[in-house]
């Protein structure tokens, strides 16, 4: 095990889900963690989930804080950390930083010893019944040091990320909320939009509703109570991106007549669907094509899938090309590209005709 | 077997992932499937994958029709089937119902056996790779009579939906149309709205995408020629649709600074999925609930737990109450109705105060 006695005692001020899953995480990676919640239950079920003790810390040996409350408290307990336990660093998990960090200048306090994060994952209004100590293994930790923020506390915070399991990124609190507002506290409004909309939709109607709708509309289902917060915390960067999708929405309405407005309005959806990192924040994975001719007779193709498995190469994807001039058809078969090789030898070695060039595709 | 010479020989014009799959769910069914496809390797594709054959079958004893092309093209295709197969009844798979129809009333023809249908699953522009029998079983399967459509017609295409498996649901043309618009087409516009913001975004922010936005933007990925057609075909609707979407965006903008506003319609946006029936289009369940008092005590959630696995009672969901005027916790465990008894009966017996109501949540 790690040796992580430097984090150790580390006191987790709020039990709900994200609070919960930092003390299970930390419980884990050998620190010696404390609860704490207004509501005693939470706690008490965070300690039960392994997150650690409802036994109070000595507060002069406690070495970080981590206020994990509703966004309207974060400052409050922040302060009142700060003053509490005096050798502590002190950091919350809010979404909205710049917010935080602005109430807490304007009281004029010390904050070398604070320093703001933001792991994206769970809900602050989430209780700790499902804390788990994997909650935030492989999702991004944002760690926001602001102007005056202490060396030693900006890598206490690196490392709490770290030992949660988190891809710690590190980014100043306004750049922060910026980023947030354009990939989170935006899509949120406008799932809420689509939505909303189905409110006034005749239940007859909401039958015929498929995956597609349910995806756009899942988060509008989460806590109005928090986001409402969240988007009140981040109001400028937030109003200045729905600005931008209003008028898209109204040049849209307006050009609606002509396919091809409706065509490009698509087209950059969908190229902005894609620019999206894939799975754990890589990017997408890029295959490599083994292109095999399919013959014009009965029953090949199932002898060609046949063969493909039997290449004990995992097929990642598939399409069919289709030769228009010479009326063939093509089975293109996507692979990682290590692999492409191995596949079209074993497809040439069982007599397959494998067209001869390699086309790396996302 | 069910008996299912009466829809045999069926012939399949279009074998892109619907088309082909609807041909295995028919040759499964004991019914002779024929494909044709204007790129032959498709229904050469489609025949490996068991969806019937690419012989050709006698026009004249010919007694269903499934036209699975892409959008701009069904007129055509169901003119030409009326005319090629005299006995056979002629359906279309495609989404929008209204413009195939009004393309084949302006040409004058005898429609008694056309009748329209929209099986809500897949999509026209995939191939026949991943084609499954199963691709309807569950799955909503409108059948649009027209006005002049003949009674034979309409019940030969209500038994393609039922040997498929699907929900099958009749409504009229127009009816149908107004309704994809609000739950499908408007929702692929709004996923196109924001995932096109993306595009502006830069890759750093992109790194802190999670689950939501790709979530509000994964259909935002799909094929945009084929959208684009969709949306041109159901044009009014979903310009009628997108409208009181562009007022609802403009009210939140310019209400912005009041909190009031964006509480509300969050809580709009959540009371409007929440209406969205749940999976396989049944309404969401109602499950009982067994309120157990939490003790002050450690290792008491631990136990608690523990006997509620003990009790073999399917948990469906669990929270946690807090009494607010005498400090105590509830744990509230929702179950299925039948077992709630079960349930409450197990934890008294292991010494748990179970609280005496009984509240049926969704």
């Amino acid at each position: 095990m790690v040796v992580t006695a430097e984090l150790s005692p580390t006191l987790i001020i709020g039990t709900g889900l994200v609070g919960a899953s930092v003390g299970c995480a930390l419980t884990r990676a050998g620190v010696e963690v404390h609860l704490v919640d207004a509501v005693r239950s939470h706690a008490q079920v965070a300690a039960s989930r392994g997150a650690g003790t409802v036994d109070a810390p000595d507060p002069k040996v406690v070495r970080l804080v981590v206020v994990a409350v509703p966004p309207d408290a974060l400052a409050d307990e922040v302060e009142h950390a700060l003053a509490t336990y005096p050798q502590a660093t002190v950091t919350d998990v809010g979404s909205v930083k710049g917010t935080v960090l602005a109430a807490l200048r304007a009281r004029d306090l010390d904050l070398s010893r604070y320093v703001g994060s933001h792991p994206m994952a769970g809900s602050h209004l989430t209780g700790p019944l499902t804390a788990t100590a994997d909650l935030f293994v492989d999702r991004t930790w944002v760690v926001t040091p602001h102007d005056t923020a202490a060396a030693h506390a900006v890598l206490d915070v690196e490392q709490l990320a770290r030992l949660c399991g988190g891809r710690q990124v590190t980014m100043g609190p306004a750049h922060h909320d910026e980023a947030v507002a354009q990939v989170s506290h935006v899509p949120q409004v406008v799932s809420a939009l689509m939505a909303g909309a189905l409110i006034d939709v005749p239940p007859e109607h909401l039958r015929l509703a498929g995956q597609g709708v349910r995806d756009v509309t899942r988060i509008a289902g989460s806590e109005p109570a928090l986001w409402q917060q969240i988007i009140g915390a981040n109001k400028t960067a937030v109003l200045h991106e729905l600005r931008g999708l209003a008028d898209s929405l109204d040049r849209l309405v307006a050009a609606f007549d002509e396919p091809g407005e409706v065509a490009s309005f698509l087209e950059r959806g969908r190229e902005g669907a894609q620019a999206l990192p894939g799975k754990h924040g890589l990017a997408s994975v890029a295959f490599a094509r083994v292109v095999v001719s399919i013959p014009d007779e009965p029953g090949a193709l199932a002898r060609l899938f046949r063969d493909i498995d039997a290449a004990g190469v995992n097929v990642e994807d598939l399409s069919i090309d289709h030769d228009q001039e010479r009326e063939v058809g093509y089975l293109s078969i996507q692979v990682v590209p290590p692999r492409a090789d191995d596949l079209r030898e074993a497809m040439r070695a069982a007599g397959w005709a494998v067209r001869d060039f390699d086309h790396v595709t996302h």
